[in-house]
């Protein structure tokens, strides 16, 4: 089955492992968020890539989820030592991934290029595609004016409040033909447990990136997504209080409502402990699964990842059957999901 | 007293330590060679100034005279996992300094202004400088052709003949201000045991710069500069065999020759086990010093710089008693080198 994972950091990368341990090798394409790119010390570095190719290498730190296991830090600290700001902390290996991936674009290689070298070289089986070759940098509007994504999450530890957000550059950031490919040869789109407002937003404002989604939809590719909030508590980061402060309610009906009005899903799973909102998200339109979602190891990766699967199978099959063969948005009753295992 | 010392790597390093031991803080500026500079990863990385600094720095690496004691190997490492040419290995502490010169270079700043920042960061009292700010690359043909200094010297490991050598882009690298300050202000020049062919002549290449010190000499400055070619032996790295391909004869009085050539000295100081070539290294028209001239500790380092600078004070005071205003080259016998305490 060929899917393609949309993803941002570590939840997407926990879930892209459970999709990988349970496809076949190549069956896997990750598109990931390129919002988050960043320079440092004059190397471009692209965390989220970075997050997911280290993670379906299973080189990943395994307690932080980010950063290669075992990692040392002496180059960081001779920087410091130097006088460099290093409030963006790089390990010595993780270096070796952005001195790599900085010489290669300066000598005129696209981002995507790169990004299928590097996975090659770290042997991952699956695909792990930037959403953009472009300039897309997400910046947010916080109290204190506007800054770019790293210096609010990473220097400013995601306190200010998050009033507005941008993903600049966006207009010149088209979706790439391997991205289009990948969308066009999928069987189903998994929207992984990120933020879905700074991981999964700037997927979607990449030109010709959601149009390809909607292309696939309407041909009946089923399109399945799980929400990373779950108890109204972002499962990693600030996606809870960042969707508060955008007026949004920060809860899995929440992450619903985007999805729903960006029209990316049929299908949404959400938390056992967050039952209580299946009628609300039905109400928008969306089937819903209700399962454990919280990914704790290996086996509940790929056991979020099977559930997942398996509900997208059924609900393109019932789609096929009963000849639905356009896009359910805007359908208020789901009858699918009631009929899934659960 | 002012000192401007011309110096390459590991050689031209330990007399800069050796200088800087017996100085007064300020009083030293180093001239290093830039011919060996080279581009690696996407970073400029620049050998002979980092060995240098790193030395007058105290945390060089005691054994192999370069890089930085205790260093560590990680990003290499990982680098050649990733399938990157690694011959030109760069430890973890070393690729700091790379990364903050490089991102430096990238935002406009002169080679020269970031060599100050770093030495500065590095607690460095002296000065260390590159020669040029310039694009100046040494290139030397070898039975293979034309290869790039690093080519020859680390990956060939010095092993192909040199048939020639060339500067490539000096035109383009005058001689910088810093240089020609440290110059004008100097009481005493002095060059290190350092390759004649492609560590001090670099430094003569850059345009201006050997002009620069001929005025220093014509104004009674005194110039002494020490052999690296001991016993007819390059005390490190290629230059003996160098000087035999080149034509030149491989000895303390081929080096001597070179220097006469390029009017750069009046007193030449070369090793107890070279005294047989005194005669005709007075010959030349320069003065000589003999003495112990292999610097195995931090003691010999000083006792040689101090030897130097004292040769070069009689050198300069009698001069200036005898009212010699011009430069001597050309004068067939040496009487100062007689008296001089050996």
């Amino acid at each position: 089955m060929r899917v393609v994972c949309l993803a941002g950091g570590v939840g997407g990368a926990k879930l892209a492992d459970g999709l990988q341990q349970i496809l076949g090798p190549g069956e896997l394409t990750v598109v990931v968020n390129t919002g988050d790119d960043l320079e440092r010390h004059g190397l471009t570095i692209c965390p989220d890539f970075d997050t997911v190719a280290y993670t379906l290498a299973g080189i990943a730190d395994p307690l932080q989820g980010w950063g290669i296991a075992g990692e040392t830090w002496n180059v960081m600290d001779q920087l410091s030592r130097l006088g460099s700001e290093t409030w963006f902390r790089l390990g010595d290996r993780d270096l070796a991934t952005h001195l790599y991936r900085t010489e290669r674009l300066r000598g005129g290689e696209r981002l995507t290029t790169v990004a299928l070298t590097l996975i090659d070289a770290l042997g991952v089986p699956s695909r792990v595609l930037p959403a953009t070759d472009g300039p897309l940098r997400t910046w947010v509007r916080t109290p204190g004016g506007w800054i770019d994504f790293q210096d609010y999450f990473v220097r400013q530890h995601q306190e200010p409040e998050v009033l507005e957000v941008e993903f600049r550059g966006a207009a010149a950031a088209p979706v790439t033909p391997e991205v289009q490919s990948a969308i066009r040869a999928a069987e189903a789109i998994v929207v992984a447990p990120s933020n879905p407002v700074v991981s999964i937003g700037p997927i979607l404002a990449v030109p010709g990136l959601a149009a390809e989604i909607s292309a696939a939809r309407a041909r009946g590719v089923p399109a399945i997504g799980v929400s990373g909030i779950v108890g109204g508590k972002a499962l990693r980061g600030p996606a809870d209080r960042m969707m508060a402060s955008l007026g949004e309610e920060p809860t899995a009906l929440g992450v619903a409502r985007r999805y729903r009005d960006a029209q990316l899903l049929d299908t949404f799973v959400l938390d056992q402990s967050d039952e209580g909102l299946v009628p609300a998200i039905r109400a928008l339109g969306l089937e819903t699964i209700v399962t454990g979602t919280v990914m704790v190891d290996a086996g509940s990766r790929a056991s979020l990842a099977r559930e997942m699967l398996a509900a997208a199978a059924w609900s393109g099959a019932s789609r096929a059957l009963k000849g639905h063969e356009i896009a359910r948005q805007g359908r208020p009753e789901s009858t699918v999901s009631d009929d899934l295992p659960e």
